[in-house]
């Protein structure tokens, strides 16, 4: 992707890395969700995303540097985690998801993440991007056997 | 599209309404670029935007309340305009163009309108945006005819 940019706008680099609604979902749920494997995404996505869809973009997210995934967990069972480059995207989700509040309708169960971001401003975002870096980028622990 | 979300949460409902790579390049050019005609907006597309896909994207950003249109120009010679929804997302263009100064190759020249925001901080943002209502909120001055 990174060679085939259509300009060299910083926008637009960064729209073409995830300026897709699936690809922003996706990463919305790894990131304030804690959904690390493919399953669990597809059957807690209150979009409903298809599979296809979900394996599509996850796939793209890791080729773009956007995702890790730990193949220890073969097929379904690997685990996706955030990179440095997607824990700096909380800035962009919190401004998405104020903008959400206040110019469309929203569901008050699903407005809840939004309205605490948005009231707890950059400190909070900085404080949130410590604990993202704390679970995603650490060494992954030994792998417990399914028994 | 607002009764047709896929889920009320309100980053969901914002990528609804601009998640779209193309919908976000169109708003940043109406935004940053001042081009308020389909032409300028296409001649001047540093992305090479379709027609077919700039007029499905005016047509949608209207009617989802981003823009208006001021029908006194027919045809192509219409004049765009922000609303206060769409200038309410200067925040989030600013975290967007950030991202890719950081994250993505980008090019020097393009570069400069991000560097601009992302040095400014949000006291620059919010005077842009005052600035932005000045000529986009307020009522269209008599049109002058075509010699």
């Amino acid at each position: 992707m990174t060679t085939q940019q259509r300009s060299g706008c910083p926008i637009n680099a960064t729209v073409e890395a995830f300026g897709d609604r699936w690809t922003l979902l996706v990463l919305r749920d790894v990131m304030f969700g804690n959904r690390r494997h493919f399953r669990e995404l597809q059957a807690s996505s209150e979009e409903r995303i298809a599979s296809n869809i979900l394996a599509d973009r996850l796939q793209r997210l890791v080729r773009d540097g956007l995702l890790t995934r730990d193949d220890a967990g073969r097929g379904q069972k690997a685990t996706y985690s955030l990179t440095e480059a997607s824990i700096q995207l909380v800035p962009v989700f919190a401004h998405l998801g104020a903008w959400g509040l206040r110019h469309r309708p929203t569901n008050p169960e699903l407005r809840r993440r939004a309205e605490q971001l948005d009231a707890g401003g950059p400190d909070m975002w900085s404080a949130y991007m410590d604990e993202l870096r704390a679970i995603h980028l650490t060494p992954s622990v030994p792998r417990r056997r399914a028994s």
